[in-house]
């Protein structure tokens, strides 16, 4: 099903979120991620600036250092998304994504330097948690990511480990004999939802299960 | 940034996907994951079906067993996203979601029924794996899932566990010595990613880094 990651695109109007004016973009946030939430909406200058440090060519998968907000960022104006696998998350805490072509490596990693912050000092309150969200001035802090663009980032160039550029196998597929459900066999005789430890909700008997069948 | 997660709407329309006819889904599909993958049109059905057997009222969160296709199902088609948190992945395998009200935890459980897929062939031969991809017959496939529609899948009520109804507090951050980046603070006295373990690429010197300041 897997057909293409990202291709390089260059631009070069250092005003826009991609082919987006700031405000557009802002929509696009509203939309997709319910608030126009700093950080998504610095997370489009950073996926902005990593498009344009791209090499040349390529095929290119993203991995995001933390599942609150910048993934969002990616998924709006990337083809990448969680779903196709072409967005991963690796969960460091960091504010931080990395580009990467899948088939060597070579990638980008773009993040929000705190060394750069002190010219934004709303930003910096936000993102260290300097001051409680009650105490955020929120159109001050918008107004200071718009200025402030991709100056608050730094860009460095890494290679990642090989254990995300092979795509693995799932393997066979097997229905659990327990709940009935296919799962990857690989997994053990029974599926791991069953095995416990995963299960968003009590097992057996304490799940209220009326069967409604559609 | 938080305010609300999804509200419950009904449909009497059992042709449609929410509001899509199901080719108006397919270009939305082809649109945010890149392709009209199988997995993403049966999610569509999954979610309309969770939609319609949800409790009164209430503001609800999504679990999904899986990251493969069925997350971008519920992101196409509900206010919910990864980077928003109001979807999640608990990974057991199973093509599964879960719709629950993130203030009692009462919710619906909806997945793909082996036991349904008899009448249709080329999606039990897909789910389970029984031909190879290139056998695999596209068109006939979509043929199936367009037909099936939701007879393929089952629903049951389910009360998710505590455990993913208090919003967790993410406390404090600091800054890596190490690294220089903001990190939780809970995590410990450097960040994760300079404990090592999760670093999408080598770090210390093996990492080509240039520095290249925007």
């Amino acid at each position: 099903m897997k057909t293409a990651g990202l291709n390089r695109e260059e631009s070069s109007d250092m005003q826009k979120i991609r082919a987006y004016a700031f405000d557009d973009y802002a929509a696009l946030v509203r939309s997709f991620h319910g608030s126009v939430a700093p950080g998504v909406m610095i997370g489009g200058f950073m996926v902005d600036l990593a498009y344009r440090r791209l090499p040349s060519g390529g095929l290119f998968d993203v991995i995001c250092e933390t599942a609150k907000c910048l993934p969002d960022a990616v998924q709006i104006l990337t083809p990448c998304s969680i779903g196709n696998r072409w967005l991963k998350i690796v969960d460091t805490g960091r504010y931080a994504l990395t580009f990467y072509d899948k088939r060597t490596g070579a990638g980008v990693r773009v993040y929000l330097d705190c060394a750069k912050l002190d010219p934004w000092p709303e930003i910096k309150n936000w993102h260290l948690k300097l001051t409680s969200k009650e105490a955020q001035d929120d159109d001050l802090l918008l107004n200071q990511i718009r200025e402030a663009g991709e100056n608050i980032c730094s860009v460095k160039e890494v290679q990642v480990s090989p254990t995300f550029l092979n795509k693995k196998k799932a393997g066979p597929i097997a229905v659990c004999p327990s709940c009935k459900e296919a799962y990857h066999a690989a997994d053990g005789a029974i599926c791991p939802a069953c095995r416990g430890g995963l299960l968003p909700y009590p097992s057996g008997s304490r799940v209220r299960r009326k069967s409604r069948t559609p």
